[in-house]
């Protein structure tokens, strides 16, 4: 790439960047801090098209199946709600140097199903950080990442460990 | 049903399921049993297909991108591990009369990145048991989900917690 592209490259990201898209270290995080997401629309499209993939049974395929089993109706997959959080995250104001990476978590929960028409958004919140032990590049968070449909309700809730760089590390 | 009725359709299903695909009750599970799945195989191009759309980072889409990040080459999104493991217990010899349906678990890790040519396999054992107290019709039932790949090492485990039916429940 040559300067000039570049140059123009990074005007065009100026333009329509807000500064929640500074990639954070391990350093700018601190407990308490929340962070938040653009919106994901559920479809019965969508519920459809990810369940016949990924989890395919009657009540997350069949409106009129759902009707008689425990959801009373279509209903996403528990990993669809899971999968549209995660793109939540990439996209949300917690752009995180070195990325979003996690080796899991002690919670996940969904209250109640996300329904076709339902719109999903994610809070972010910092519950603990230290230092990580065995490696110095690195930062040991704990986090809560809620998912809300447009009611306020909540349709997920998990705490997630993420791995996040420190400033200046050589990784 | 009249008991006529009841007889066919028992020895229609006799005649197409293996043992394996018995429709299971809360009061069919023990404390203790395992079931197992068939296999997941995870390609490059699964990989970055699944990313594309809900974990859009560097190091999910790309082989050379990869190589800098913490997990130093391609590696799938955790929760492609997370949907290829319900897809293999939809599809697994425990099938559970209603569906399996969960609202969460205590845990969910990923040990080990899953990476291209990895053969994921799943054990499901059960857990814990005991009736619902404010639905009659169903039984809480605990269990732990396991993944491995083809050298054994595991991938994922979780410990959801399912909803299943009760033997001659309204439901």
């Amino acid at each position: 790439m040559n300067g000039q592209r570049g140059q123009k490259m990074r005007e065009t990201r100026d333009t329509k960047d807000t500064k929640d898209t500074k990639e954070l270290y391990y350093e700018d995080l601190a407990v308490g801090q929340k962070f938040h997401s653009g919106t994901y629309e559920m479809t019965a499209e969508k519920i459809k098209a990810f369940a016949a993939e990924w989890d395919p049974q009657p009540f997350h395929l069949d409106e009129e199946k759902a009707k008689d089993s425990l959801f009373q109706g279509l209903a996403a997959s528990g990993w669809h709600t899971a999968a549209a959080t995660m793109r939540l995250m990439v996209d949300s104001e917690l752009k995180l140097a070195g990325g979003s990476i996690g080796a899991g978590g002690e919670e996940l929960r969904w209250p109640r199903p996300t329904r076709p028409g339902d719109v999903l958004k994610l809070e972010i919140e910092i519950l603990e950080k230290r230092e990580s032990r065995s490696r110095a590049e690195l930062g040991i968070v704990k986090t809560r990442l809620t998912t809300t449909n447009q009611r306020g309700e909540v349709v997920q809730v998990s705490r997630p460990t993420l791995m996040v760089r420190r400033r200046g590390a050589a990784q």
